[in-house]
């Protein structure tokens, strides 16, 4: 017996696709949706069906953009000179937030990962050599995350920019600002040990 | 009407008045205790009983230890010109799991708090100092959490040693090991950004 229209089925199957969201996630936000008003569901509908034609990669740092180039590539008050290198698009925006950066960006778009078939030829690493041959780079930050992928890529990164003529910097590995260091599992406590900078 | 027994009502009690323990936590621990053999109970209470009584504080670090001065500062392997200062003594526990510290310690027993009537005064700073005119320490981590009086208390440190003839050095703070920096918090990831390090 078929408890669901196929169109609320097909609604739900395609919601389930998306990363962190489950069958029952997905049947709960299809059944929302089928409560409220057909405006939502119509604007949702018209706003995905947009999506890939206004939006593009930055031909310069790779983030999306509706601009070629981005708007943070294109802002002249953006320091050019320096460069953070990011996994992801959602890496550039954890970073914007913190105003502490006012540098360029490259999103490699991956990491390198074996496992997944993914090498450095899949990622935007050529593309990175490239910007660096320009000549106008002065340092470039490796921001890539902490994880076994994130750290894999940014020692092949070392590997490749050993000799630029730039400062290669990456992020301080440490204790999260506010916690308690008996929380702090041992191996950030360790490196932040290792790590410790001079106080004054 | 009372249903639950005086005896059983004075552990819960007790009990409750343990740290991250409610009444509910305590409730179920007691009838617990209830449910298993009296051997456990009995157990239980005779080392609650000598606890106090075969535990002191080192003379020296302050630590928790059933000796003086404690298997830490009694160890001629550990470097004794070196000195992590932390606030409590579970501190000292999880650095000492990291295995990445070989120097002594100094437990402050509290951090600076005006708010809850902790000055200087109350926490084992007097001592420190007392320890550093010493003469063989060379090395002072401060070690206290990122946590806002772990802050405080690391700035008056500074500010009191800071013409002492040591070196001094703070943990590292900044994205924690494994973390995936999308997920960092904005102050860590600033701080990360602000701190970060030669990749090479």
């Amino acid at each position: 017996m078929q408890v669901i229209p196929p169109a609320l089925e097909k609604l739900i199957d395609n919601l389930s696709r998306l990363p962190g969201i489950g069958r029952k996630t997905a049947t709960r936000l299809a059944l929302n949706i089928l409560r409220k008003p057909q405006a939502l569901a119509k604007d949702l509908a018209d706003s995905l069906a947009v999506l890939h034609d206004s939006i593009q990669l930055c031909s310069c740092c790779f983030s999306f953009s509706d601009k070629d180039p981005c708007a943070i590539c294109a802002d002249p008050r953006r320091q050019a000179d320096t460069l953070c290198v990011v996994e992801q698009s959602g890496d550039l925006l954890a970073i914007e937030k913190t105003d502490s950066f006012r540098g360029h960006y490259h999103i490699l778009h991956g990491v390198i990962s074996p496992m997944d078939g993914i090498g450095p030829e899949e990622i935007k690493i050529k593309e990175l050599q490239a910007r660096i041959q320009n000549g106008t780079i002065k340092e470039v930050i490796i921001a890539t995350s902490s994880t076994v992928p994130g750290e894999v890529t940014a020692s092949y990164l070392i590997d490749i920019l050993e000799h630029a003529p730039i400062r290669l910097t990456r992020l301080a590995c440490g204790i999260p600002m506010g916690m308690d260091i008996k929380y702090a599992d041992r191996y950030t406590l360790a490196k932040a040990i290792q790590s410790r900078s001079l106080a004054k």
